[in-house]
Order: structure tokens, then C-alpha cells, then sequence
């Protein structure tokens, strides 16, 4: 299928016209031809006979871009004098920056956030260190930790190459929570190495967020680093997306009218989310989970292809002991979570579903199945793209997540934290809005993340994980 | 000696006081009497018969505050509602955040610097690893590293205690050099994991400024990094130092119309500061350096109290092979470069250099020798304080070296990169302006960070540690 044009391919010409009328219309047919979409037009100058303007255009992908580019050059009287791509603009010389709270105009000021002022402060934490929280960033404050060997979609493209992401990520923290974080990436990919950096940087943070490690050594480095630190560790790949797909299941309980624990559940892909989703709903109360990897139905004593974390979950999950393909752990289910790969799945497999099929298709940006081929089959359907509805993204669940830790000052992060954060996220929806096309609430919906962190707050101070 | 007030020992006073003609007078009586230096005073509210006032006053330590509020207190029609101290005000939730350089209003923002488009700068990175430089944070931002064991003068504190300095180090970074520096505090005082951690959290950060770790692993540690990473590592407390010391001596030749390569230089002190001063006025062709330390006068084949870096500063100084006292160091030096403690010289030590002797007596807060007591003594004395002419302050160096060795993405940095700095910190003072009282400029003239950077970038480049 033709991909649409998007704001990520997003390019500003600045071009030279001769100042004739039609001019601009020749421009916009050019580009039209081309398949671009029309953004916003600026008059940069007024020269004699000459106009300069700013014509910003959405494409599809680089190819296009430079498409575009080409047609509108043919235009007589119209010379390109540079062409911006507003995605890499954006990114020039990194995303986010450390500011100061405040300013230092003189030696007053120097001697009240620098010495010899700050060394009364210094003193005070050396004898009461949980004083860290209240007088340094620390309580605040969030490392964002990849290895880069499992960045979005482009796979182990190493530490330097997903800066960009964490920056990203970092900007999310802060947009959404007022929360400041801070990107490491780091040069090894060995796990022990990993576990013994992050706990030695660890005193400057309130809580570890891990991004985009591979599995499976993702879900050992999470659980060691849980262990053997006293502040928070989320691997956002697993838990951020498990909490929003317990979420939108709990709508779609409430939308069906029925006990979602009751479901046959089936889980497509035995990585990081789908382990750590398969254990939330586990932990939730969901009895009939089968997950599948591409070798089929995970089952107690199965041998191939099985990890230490496969192994848990044909402890947990498949009481039944089932065995087989896909397909046949989806003949009957009431709900398929895919958190696989592209075309796994096809139409012959959701009709051996049971009636009125819950299909959440979470590969990204190519779902496990086609949503526009999928859609006539379903009641439900869910993706992780935001041009369908019901989006299954992490930003509802991480921001609020870590704003309610950190309220808390918490030591650690447990399943009932993320089993109320997801309750929270699915209340954001009221009985009278609850629909088909509408499970999980807009990832701008500022809303979710004061639910998310109050629920968060309070679940761990009932079970015993803040020190407020 | 009594202290003087001072900012760092702020408060604001809160108080209720009845509106009666003469009561603020009778206030600032009774802060006078107590020694207290009246600040700011502003109205907060007015009430029926009464009025609240805001009064700053600043103290000469803690307990100087509390017996300020204790005489406020007793002024007849005077409540105190509130005592806010300013330095631990200003340090509350930490004094540095995480901002973002772009709002993330929507879908098409988030498109550009989040998914899907950030994949596109990760895939350009991915393939030219020098665009990290470009399109990330990298190219402006340092680590500010320490494990606490070195603080201010306050030692071993630990690394929670230590990080309010490493924030304030970090605004300092941002006030005078626009770089971005984010702290990291190790839970680790192992040499091996320090060089460990460091390394494998190097990618995100254009150089690594170390901080507050005791000598001399502080040493090992740094040389150890500079030879395995690819970007400049610079141990502030050697090096800043080192660097203002050179400025300051060059412009001593200056104002002498003499050379100093020929001057005799003793440093008292051998730690990390000491070994850095004695090698770049070695390295800047100073050929009569003697270092003492506690044990007096390091020689070649002396035993008793050395290490690896005294066994280098044997070799590279003292060329006549003097043993003894400091005394015996000092007699017919022309200049005294004091890096170790409080009250180790005395007049006497002084009588014995040459004459019009140059006196640095750095150690901070308390120099070796009081200032008030040297000065008739000397033709010229430099100390750390701000109360004391040519304070021979770090803030002159490190920001503009940073600067500059950012600017050329520097591989590392190297002697001539030092002394090139030292030059540029002593070319800001004029021929005219030169003189016994002003051998250093202030650290809040902004002319000295683009002077630095400037001779810094140009310095990398001619020595092949530039990578643009």
C-alpha cells in the first residue's frame, strides 16, 4: 500500500520567484503533482522582482522528498535556495538541555548555589542522606538507559544511534510529568557489565527507566537491578506497554460487560512485552493465557527455542497444556495480543477465534495484521499506530507511572503498582464514552497521567514501597 | 579572626509586626545588636493593625542566625512567623532541570523528534557515527563525575552529599560556557569500576569533567581515561587549578619584566593539584620547581611517604636534588605556590625567598598562611578567597576550555591545550591594567571564557586533537 504523507517527512523549501501572479499557483501544482501535501507558505523577502518564500510540503518518505524537489525546480522562474528537512532541523545539536533553576549574576548569588554555601547543604545530606531528596534533583530525576540493541524498529543499531530516541523519550518526560530525565547510552551490551554501571550511577536518580535493551537479557538486568537497588527500575519496553494492554482489556470488559479473567487470552510473541504483559495478566487474575512464540504454543517441557523466561511462563500460563501452532492456540480465544512482527497473523486465523474477536495488533509500524483487512472481522481492534483507533502506547502508562514513584520517593515498583495504573488509565474513559473504537484514552489526554500518578502514589504507599 | 556575614548564611525573616510608628526600627536595632547585616526588606501584606513583613538579613554562620531570631524575637510587637533560610531555599528539589528545545504540542511534533521520524536521524547516525555530534545532545554536554571522596574542603562525604556541588559545578557550566553538564555521582570509590563506569557511560557526553575525588586515584583515574577514550576527560581540581596558576605567574612575569622559566617555584603540597601545577610549569619550561609535602622536600630516592605521581615529580623537578623543610624548599625561591592546608608557612618561611617574593597561598577556605599577616611581606599574593585580591579561582579556566574543546568535538586534550588556555586567562588583563593587585581577571568578566575557548579550539586543532 502507498504509505500517506506525514509530518516526519516534513521538508521547508525556501525558493526564489519571480514576483508574477500565477507563480505561487504553478508552484502548489507542481508539488501537488507530485503527490506533496501543502503545508504552511511564509514570504521570507521582498527583492526587486524576486519573492522569496518559505513552502513547507509533507512527503512520504526521503524519496519523495527529493520527488518533490525535482518538480518544483521545473517550474520556470522559480529557483530552490535551499531545501530544510524540518525532522533532522529539529534534532540540530540534540533535543533537550540541563538548565539552571536560577541564575548566577554575582557573588551573592554564587555564594548561596556554589561555595561556600553549598557546603552547609552537603553537610546536612552527609548526616541526613535521605535529605538527597529534598535539597538535589534527585527526587525528580530519571535515567533513561539503553544498550541500542533494540531501538524501535531498526534492531541492535547501537548506543550512539538511539541517543536520538532517549532524547526523545526525555522530552516526554518532562512534557507530560514535569519530570527531568536524562539520557545514558551505554557502550557495552554485556549484561553483568550493564547491571554494575547502572547501580553505580544510580545515586543521582529517583528512578531507572531501561529502553530498548534486547531480550532476554532485558527482563535479567531489570530484575537484578530491582533486587539490588533501592529506587525504582521499569523497563518501559515491558511494563509501559503491558500496563496499557491490561488497560484497554479492562475496557474491554466493561464494554462486553463480562469478566475479562474469564477470557481465553492469546499472546503472539515471547519477548520483553510479551512476557511482561503475559505476567501482568497473569498477576491480574486471567486464568486461560497461551503465549506464542514462532515456534508455536509455549508448554511445560517443551524444549526448543525455550529461555529462563519462557520457562516461567509455561509455569504460569497454558494450564491446559497445549500444544501447537497459532493457529491452534487461537481456535476459541476471545483475545488476540499481538507483540510480534509484521504479517503474522491472517483472516483464517481470527474466524477460528470465538465470536466477537478482540485483536490487539501491537507490532509497530507494521502490525501483525493489516487493521484495514482486520477491522470487518473484529468487535475490537487495537494497534500501536495512531492513524487507527484504540492506540496502545506507553505514553500512557510511563510518565504518570514514574510522577507517582517519584512523588512517593519510592524504593521499587511491584505488580500491584501497575495493575493500578492501569485501572487509572482505564477509568480515564466513562461508562457513557466506553466504545468499540474508543478502549484507551488519547495520548493527549492530560488527564491520564494525574490518574496514573495518584493511583501509582497511593498503591505504593499500601504496599509498602514509599518512604513519604 | 570573627568571621564577616556573608550570603551564603542568608535568611529571610517572616514577621508580624504591629503597625505602629518606630517598630522597624526597633527590628533592625535589635538585628544590628546581634551582628546581623540587614538585607532586603519588603511588605507582604498589611492587616488591620498589624503588617508582615519579609526582613533578609545575612549571618555570619548558623549559629549567628538562630541569635538573631532569638533578639528579633524579643522586640515587644514583633512575631516571627517564619525563618527561611536562602541557601537551603535555593537548594530545594535541586538547583539544575532537563528542558526540552521544542513543545510537544501534537501528532506532528511528536512525529518530528519522537516516533516515527526520530528513526530517520537514528538511521543517519547509525551510518556516519560522527553525526551523534550533530544531531544530539554530544556535542554540548559534559559529565560532571565524582564519587565524594575529595569535597570542597569538607573530604569523604559520599556521593549523595557531594551532589549539590556537582548541580552547582553544573550551572556553572551553563552560566559561563552555555554547556550543558549533568552530574553523576558513583556509589563506588573503587579506582577499576570508577575507570569502568565511566568508560562504558561515555557515549552520550562530549567530555568528562572529574570532580572531588581524592588523590591520588584522582590521578590514575584520569590518565587511565584520557588514553582509553575518544573525548577530552579533565580533572578539574588538578588541571583548573594548574591552569589559573600558570596565568597568574605568567602575568607576574609580566609585571616583573622578567622571564619565569628562570624564576624557583615551591609548591607546598603534592595531591592532585600540587602534581598538576608542578607538571604544566614544568611542561611550561619552569626548570627550578621543588614540591613539598608534608614530609618536606620530594627528591629523587627519597622512601618515606611516595607514590607513583611523587616518584614523577621527583624526576621532572627539584634538579639539584634538595632535601629538607619547606623552609630549606623556600629559601631564595622567588615564588611560593601554597596547594595543601590551612597555616603550614609562617613570615619567617616568607624572610627567607627572594626578594619582592610572589606568595600563592590557595588552600581554601583557610590559606596557609593569613593573608592579612602576608601581605605587608610580599610584592604580590594571590589566595582562593573573594575577599582578597587575585583569587586564583577554577571558574577562569574550566568553562572556556570546555567550550573550546566542544566546539572542535576534541578527541582529548593535551599540555599545549593548558597552557594555551593559561594564556589566553592572563592576555585578559592589559599592559595598563597589570599590576601587583590584578594579576588575574574576575571570574564574572565574561570576556575570559571566549579568550579561553578561542585559544583552546585553535590549540586542538594545531595538535591534531580536533575532529572538525
Amino acid at each position: 500500500m502507498l504509505r500517506t504523507t506525514s509530518p516526519s517527512y516534513s521538508i521547508t523549501l525556501r525558493v526564489e520567484i519571480d514576483n508574477k501572479i500565477g507563480m505561487f499557483a504553478r508552484i502548489a501544482t507542481a508539488i501537488g503533482e507530485a503527490g506533496g501535501d501543502l503545508g504552511s507558505v511564509d514570504i521570507v523577502k521582498v527583492k526587486k522582482g524576486k519573492l522569496i518564500r518559505d513552502i513547507t510540503v509533507n512527503a512520504r518518505d526521503e524519496r519523495h522528498e527529493k520527488e518533490i524537489v525535482r518538480s518544483v525546480k521545473r517550474v520556470p522562474g522559480v529557483k530552490i535556495i535551499r531545501v530544510l528537512d524540518k525532522t533532522f532541523a529539529a534534532h540540530r545539536g540534540g533535543k533537550i538541555t540541563v538548565q539552571s533553576k536560577i541564575p548566577i549574576h554575582g557573588r551573592d548569588d554564587l555564594a548561596k548555589v556554589y561555595t561556600p554555601g553549598v557546603a552547609r547543604v552537603c553537610m546536612d545530606i552527609h548526616q541526613h542522606r535521605e535529605h538527597v531528596y529534598r535539597y538535589t534533583l534527585k527526587g525528580n530525576t530519571v535515567a533513561i538507559v539503553t544498550d541500542g540493541t533494540a531501538v524501535l524498529g531498526l534492531g541492535n543499531i547501537g548506543p550512539e544511534a538511539a541517543l536520538p530516541v532517549m532524547e526523545g523519550k526525555a522530552m516526554l518526560f518532562k512534557e507530560f510529568a514535569g519530570i527531568n530525565a536524562f539520557p545514558i547510552i551505554l557502550d557495552t551490551t554485556d549484561k553483568e557489565e550493564i547491571i554494575e554501571t547502572i547501580k553505580h550511577i544510580s545515586p543521582t536518580f529517583g528512578g531507572i527507566n531501561l529502553e530498548d535493551i534486547s531480550a532476554p537479557r532485558c527482563i535479567e538486568i531489570e530484575e537484578r537491578l530491582r533486587e539490588e537497588l533501592d529506587i525504582p527500575v521499569f523497563h518501559d519496553d515491558q511494563h509501559g506497554t503491558a500496563v496499557v494492554v491490561l488497560a484497554a482489556l479492562i475496557n474491554v470488559g466493561r464494554l462486553f460487560r463480562r469478566d475479562i479473567k474469564r477470557f481465553r487470552v492469546v499472546i503472539i510473541g515471547a519477548g520483553a512485552a510479551g512476557y511482561a504483559t503475559a505476567m501482568i495478566l497473569n498477576h491480574y487474575g486471567i486464568k486461560n493465557i497461551i503465549v506464542c512464540d514462532r515456534r508455536g504454543i509455549i508448554y511445560k517441557g517443551r524444549r526448543q527455542g525455550m529461555n529462563p523466561y519462557k520457562k516461567r511462563i509455561a509455569l504460569k500460563t497454558n494450564p491446559n497444556g497445549l500444544k501447537g501452532t497459532i493457529t491452534d492456540a487461537l481456535k476459541g480465544a476471545h483475545v488476540l495480543i499481538g507483540l510480534s512482527g509484521p504479517d503474522i497473523i491472517t483472516i483464517d486465523d481470527i474466524r477460528v477465534m470465538a465470536p466477537e474477536p478482540v485483536v490487539f495488533a501491537l507490532a509497530n509500524p507494521e502490525p501483525e495484521i493489516s487493521p484495514s483487512e482486520a477491522l470487518p472481522h473484529v468487535r475490537v481492534l487495537a494497534t500501536g499506530r495512531s492513524d487507527f483507533p484504540n492506540q496502545i502506547n506507553n505514553m500512557l502508562s510511563f510518565p504518570g507511572i514514574f510522577k507517582g514513584l517519584l512523588e512517593v520517593k519510592a524504593s521499587g515498583v511491584n505488580n500491584e503498582i501497575k495493575v493500578s495504573a492501569a485501572k487509572a488509565i482505564a477509568g480515564c474513559i466513562t461508562d457513557e464514552e466506553l466504545h468499540e473504537d474508543y478502549i484507551v484514552p488519547s495520548i493527549f489526554d492530560r488527564e491520564v497521567v494525574h490518574s496514573v500518578s495518584s493511583a501509582v502514589a497511593e498503591t505504593a504507599k499500601k504496599t509498602g514501597l514509599s518512604r513519604v
